[in-house]
């Protein structure tokens, strides 16, 4: 196979497609999901077997126990998955919307019209369901989707993509306007991310090496979250009792989330009570504390925080602890660990609220809530196909606006430049 | 001087200054700006002495004239630069623009709020304006920049930094908020283009090839765009008086610019009686035509297109010209041949006009106008740092707005994820 060409084709296709996509009526995408979610709960013995193979090959390269939960598909699973592009059409379009429209002294009458991006790939790992999910936003914004999933969930990923292209064909689109790579083989990703001729973003989902090695050669626009470093910083003026609340909520709702908080910052005028009471709620939870030399004075079952505790993303039941002198400290630590991503503060004082959401340079600032709220559905977007940390185009949760670009559409009556 | 410490503290201390910048009110940002203006004005002998020595070196280094021209300063050319930057003053701050409010169920208020991107660097070429533009739409929008001139206009930059850098500091902000690269050595931009822990966006700014090098090494998201090659599409309904008119302003008006036409589409039903009018009115204004074989059998004076000829960015008084035998063609034709930047229909006939329009995927598309338009102050937006034919974050002009991102500011009262 000569994956250059095989990629070329692809991205080239895609482009085709996307020029058809983006005039398509918002009732032929939503046929196609309709046709995709019925096609998915008709063949799920067929993506069982499939998902089998993947399944097999898992076990045999040693995966842990949660890599291969997360790949496997089962019926309930399926159904989710259905079910989730069901959703999706209920979803408003926003491919059309007029977002500005003025007249300028001259009679140019400028409007700035909301329009899908264009063809869009899709780098992701492991849980197959990516596959569907995606396809299914990128579709109902008018984009083409180039999908490239990790080679443990080959199998099941292309039984997947097969239902799919039938539902596109079933309803009279380009089946090309959702396409997965057919080859693990490393080299397409190479192609893939020099593709910028056809190709106008991608959207890597995974491990940060994956991300780091995405942007490290893409001569695509990539948006992304490289990780989520969270944190909650207890005010000196906190409600203690919301902040234990909001604390064990943060770590533990599902610590395994880009979210979910990763370093506690105390103030030190509460220290003395906050942390007793916190480290009890958090123990009896099997949460490990890892914390600086004040903390550990007031506790010292905690252990020693090193200096890669405060820049890491644990993602499981483990809480890096610190005590801070003032509301300027902890803001401080945030800018300099943090990953941008979601930072709460609790307090009652109202100065201090706003000089943290002012100060704290993330993509979602909390007062008086639980980090674990960043995400598309709790923010009212109805879906979301990531995160991102980075200040261009998107920031936040990505929903179906996040999808789509704009064009400016002018009309005149001959108008000429003077 | 070793490069890679200095463009380190560079960015570093750029970041800080970022941080000191999103929350420098409206009326400090503006105070800047009038000490810079007033600076420009008042050091005119200065800026005139240090520019010398870049032309110096220009004409010793067989620089065409038309480059030394670009870079020369001259006592109208800083008032004009100050002038420039007094109509910055005016334009309204967007930071701190609430732009969605809703409240959730659960009560959680969630604010999108205007912010600064950041740390913004700007790689650019030959104008000393540019410096001082840039810096005054990055500096009002909250950003702190990082200034790279080419080498042929260093001394001039540098000249200009020195008065802004005093400027800023007259008024108590960051100096760091706006810096210039000191160095002309190539190794400087290869260490900036990778600082993406610190710098959220370069905008390169001059030939294609300086682009798609920014391009090509960047880890930090790029926002550009390579080259115009515009189109007029004259469609068999067009009024034809019209076509002449907007044909010759799209070519003639400054036939340097990124929106001027490179190329024209001619209907074949039109193409009879149009053509010898338009080629009366391009031969008169000095321009040369390079046509398709159809083109030259009604005019057989036009010069032999050949493939390049129809990707190529003249910015000179050269004009290809097609004839197409539909509206089709010529849409497939601008889909191959353009850049996505600014291309016209003139047409009488309104599905014509709403099937290009929608399906030429371009920033600015227009119906019975010259390409022209396609500019920040044009469009209203009061100033521009550049255009964009990115399909992400800014497409088209890039004005005020367009040098921002958001943040999400959740205010709750305890809420927690169930």
């Amino acid at each position: 196979m000569n994956i250059k060409a095989y990629i070329d084709k692809i991205v080239r296709d895609a482009k085709k497609a996307s020029r058809l996509m983006a005039i398509a009526d918002t009732s032929i995408k939503n046929a196609a999901l309709e046709q995709m979610a019925l096609n998915f709960t008709n063949s799920k013995e067929m993506l069982i077997v499939e998902n089998e193979k993947d399944l097999r090959a898992a076990e045999e390269n040693g995966l842990s126990s949660a890599m291969i939960d997360r790949l496997q598909l089962t019926e309930p699973r399926i159904d989710a998955m259905a079910e989730g592009i069901r959703e999706v059409i209920n979803l408003t379009d926003p491919v059309g919307e007029i977002m500005e429209d003025i007249v300028r002294p001259n009679g140019l009458n400028i409007q700035k019209i909301r329009v899908p991006i264009g063809v869009i790939i899709i780098i992701y790992e492991s849980r197959p369901n990516v596959t569907a999910d995606a396809a299914s936003l990128c579709l109902k914004t008018g984009n083409a989707t180039i999908l490239r999933g990790g080679k443990e969930s080959i199998h099941s990923n292309i039984a997947i993509y097969r239902q799919i292209s039938l539902a596109l064909e079933k309803v009279g689109l380009d089946k090309n306007a959702i396409q997965v790579i057919e080859t693990a083989d490393r080299e397409a990703v190479g192609h893939l991310l020099k593709a910028d001729e056809y190709a106008d973003l991608v959207i890597p989902r995974g491990g940060e090496s994956l991300i780091r090695n995405v942007v490290e050669n893409s001569t695509i626009p990539v948006i992304k979250h490289y990780k989520g470093v969270c944190h909650v910083y207890v005010d000196e003026f906190a409600d203690t009792d919301m902040a234990r609340e909001v604390c064990l909520n943060s770590k533990l709702q599902r610590p395994g989330t880009c979210n979910a908080m990763e370093t506690m910052l105390v103030h030190e005028k509460i220290s003395d009570t906050f942390l007793p009471d916190i480290y009890k709620g958090m123990s009896d939870a099997g949460v490990e504390l890892r914390g600086c030399e004040k903390s550990r004075k007031i506790i010292p079952e905690i252990k020693q925080a090193v200096e890669g505790d405060w820049s890491a993303e644990y993602l499981e039941k483990i809480l890096s602890v610190k005590v801070v002198s003032s509301i300027d400290d902890a803001i401080e630590h945030i800018s300099v660990y943090g990953s941008a991503h979601s930072d709460a503060i609790i307090t009652e004082d109202k100065p201090n609220a706003k000089k943290f959401a002012d100060e704290v340079d993330s993509a979602a600032v909390y007062v008086n809530a639980s980090t674990r709220f960043t995400d598309g559905f709790e923010f009212g977007m109805g879906a979301e196909i990531g995160i991102s940390t980075d200040k261009l185009h998107a920031r936040g949760p990505m929903g179906l606006k996040e999808l789509t670009s704009y064009k400016y559409i002018i009309h005149g009556t001959g108008q000429i430049r003077r």
